[in-house]
């Protein structure tokens, strides 16, 4: 019977997440609710079952004494440890287990995701966009800043809308930089642009309701308003179209467009205000990277707006960290108590932990510094990828995006088919993106959108190197260099 | 003209979350959009402008720097700051600005928040339910813990199911504490119970879909639900009735009911698992303050089931404090990944910071030393507060709740306006809520909950006092002791 039980314990794959006592653990429960170690049964000794699974003593010993006490196992002084008598009811759940892959219920909106690929999570590769430079980040700086979150006033203190501190430090960062007027009491603290674009979705869009995107933009701010069945409308704003259809919110990057960088006109800006006004619609203006733009921003569609009707959407993934996930909505003052309320059922607002931090960060001046060095840091970094391009065979590829920011895009040969060499160059180790990816199927654009700003000048060497290997294996380059 | 400038600075209110330079900024910049101070006016010197408003002069100075930097006034040398010429267009959207008020289109969905009654920042106060005993917090451990934060393995893992640290740590602890076998790749953190309550609303039920939801309960949880459109039907399950209705869902908190404590028996735990697996229901089990039961809690509902329908939430606000905003909900396998698909769009997934120093929290040990000093505290506490009722005039009224947890419940006559009582003591300082305030209109519960975590004896005795004085005073009690 012991060599039945040892093939049980060791026929599961384990799971690196979980140490083995647990595994172990779970591993006899199951046995016994399987009904394959009866009641009665006596368990082998702590050493013995050790040396059979080639494990530590002590993990067995864990194993045991958390089904002891959870009264799976029974003890009996010098007789060692026993399967315990369990009611017939909770038994018979496991030995006829339902089968959960029929039945499954979900809801209409759930039934939508189901079909997306699974998400991988973020692994950092040689040229991948929107990952800063990490190496350069103050990590002392944000250890101290980190510190305040523990003080008194950060542990009683909730407010759904966002830390005060924070929200006043943002509208005196959004005067000073982007010359946006808002009162603190306008600023929603976000996890990010996409919590963002998820509550404008909910709270100012119905399905079915036509909705305006900017194209080549943001996949996630598309799939918000998707989710929420908005009837969607993919539009390039570059140049402006003769005429808008009309729609309930028009979304777009006017500063610098994602990922290609070109800036909307003050005519064109304005043209947009206009429509919007006369269609009754919100604008949801998505201001990614405004801080890395070379030279001062022109001015957000939000200041020069005051009919209301836009609400502006700044993220600190970029100029800080993706993983920090804090970004803001400025909000027209008539939407603000909407936007709060209905927050109440959604998340009932964010950890303090990070706002907090982030407040006294940019209190102390670390963020405007931090800011200041990575734009020169980045400008820098993209003139040497460009002189590394400019001296490779990569150099016949096209420029497609306006210089600034955090990446470069290049363009593709019509006849390269881009999804497989994205493949190839992801299977290679490259972060590297294509540009159809952030575009409508059909749209014709192909390219590859190469971060920059993580990498040193080797890796950037490194990594170009391998896209022009796989791009002359492709016969999509001439071998010389232009 | 000098005087019209003072009079349009003085008479918009001042926010106080605003520094002053921000505020003039603003109304001068206002000012000119709206027309007062045409193109070529010239501005007061600096320090007469801040004599007549009685202000420093450096905020004069920067609010003037602001606008001349922005392009709204010119500066000649010597003559001083002038009005700057601007672009009709821009002026125009100024002097006739939209009416906001009659055209505000949100969503169906949103309308229904706008009712909402608007949410008050929360203010510690005496006798304040749900809040821990924050002078007794580890602040030191945890600003330790914090700084983990700043690691730069920190700094470059997003994961929108949440931090591998945190799961695994959250997984062991269930295990330990709870006797809840999962996998770490089944629990998703969340920014605490309503977001895990939003999620499951959205992603389990649809529009029109029966979902029935234990009462007593969490307001928040029946607001996700109804805030989906789901048909609530609010049931008393102690005692269990004899037969539910047919639902899509069950909402409940076996281990101690909200804020009532009971627990739900073995029987009728197993009777709502056949419910479920009868009608092909879900169940989400609210687990909100099983780490303050008085001696072990009984099996989870989700431990005991293998048909894989109960969704299990855990939540930090109360172990560790509200602000932290961090919760989690332990997902059967087959939800796990449309869970964090649909998140994608959502959120993105939650700050790496909190999570990764509650991680830290756990893994040194802080959190299990933590508890299990809050338990003996609040139990002490609830010892107290019962000793102080017990020598009051309070002392007529019912204990409506089985002791444990972070408040007490007690009953009020029939006859007594417990909304009004309860108005009274907001109003006198105190954070006591009404029972109703739990239950559906038409429950019959009257009662006072009493919060007890974060007072001394002192305050306790203070608030209970003004509590006793009102009573007396609404003549619900004689002044004679019990």
């Amino acid at each position: 019977m012991s060599v039945n039980l040892i093939s049980l314990l060791t026929q599961q794959g384990e799971s690196a997440q979980q140490p083995r006592y647990l595994t172990l653990t779970r591993q006899i429960q199951q046995a016994i609710l399987q009904g394959y170690l009866p009641a009665g049964y006596r368990l082998p000794a702590t050493r013995e079952l050790a040396q059979q699974l080639g494990i530590a003593r002590n993990t067995v010993k864990a194993a045991y004494e958390i089904l002891l006490a959870e009264g799976y196992l029974q003890s009996r002084v010098g007789a060692g440890s026993f399967v315990a008598e369990l009611p017939d009811e909770l038994l018979q759940k496991f030995t006829s287990p339902a089968k959960p892959e029929v039945d499954i219920r979900v809801s209409g909106y759930a039934a939508q995701f189901l079909q997306l690929p699974a998400l991988n999570p973020d692994q950092r590769r040689l040229l991948q966009p929107a990952v800063p430079a990490l190496d350069e980040f103050p990590q002392n700086a944000w250890k101290r800043c980190l510190g305040a979150a523990a003080s008194q006033p950060a542990l009683s203190s909730v407010n759904p809308a966002g830390d005060p501190g924070l929200r006043r430090e943002i509208a005196e960062f959004l005067l000073r930089e982007r010359g946006i007027f808002a009162d603190p009491a306008q600023i929603l603290i976000t996890s990010g642009s996409q919590q963002g674009a998820y509550m404008v979705a909910q709270l100012l869009t119905d399905p079915a309701d036509p909705v305006v995107l900017e194209t080549p933009g943001f996949p996630g701010t598309a799939g918000a308003f998707r989710s929420n069945g908005c009837d969607l409308q993919m539009v390039e704003l570059d140049p402006l179209p003769d005429s808008l259809p009309a729609a309930r919110l028009l979304g777009l990057t006017p500063t610098r467009n994602f990922p290609l960088g070109h800036t909307l006109s003050l005519e064109g800006r304005l043209a947009l205000i206009n429509w919007a006004e006369k269609n009754n619609s919100w604008i949801l203006e998505d201001d990614y990277d405004s801080e890395f733009a070379l030279g001062r921003p022109v001015s957000a569609l939000y200041s020069i707006s005051k009919s209301q009707r836009v609400i502006y959407a700044g993220t600190f993934s970029r100029s800080m960290y993706p993983a920090l996930r804090l970004g803001y909505l400025v909000l027209p003052e008539r939407l603000c108590e909407l936007f709060v309320k209905a927050r109440r059922f959604m998340d009932g607002g964010l950890s303090q932990v990070a706002q907090v931090a982030m407040a006294e960060f940019m209190r102390q001046g670390y963020f405007a510094r931090h800011l200041k060095k990575m734009r020169k840091l980045y400008a820098h970094k993209r003139q040497r990828l460009e002189k590394l391009i400019a001296e490779s065979a990569l150099s016949q590829l096209p420029v497609l995006d306006t210089p600034g920011g955090m990446h470069m895009v290049l363009g593709l040969p019509a006849e390269r088919d881009e999804a497989e060499l994205i493949r190839q160059l992801n299977a290679s180790g490259l972060g590297v993106r294509g540009l159809s990816g952030y575009c409508e199927a059909g749209a014709g654009y192909q390219g590859l959108v190469i971060g920059y700003c993580a990498d040193s000048e080797a890796g950037m060497a490194s990594g170009l190197a391998l896209i022009e290997r796989h791009l002359l294996a492709g016969g999509a380059l001439s071998g010389s260099r232009g």
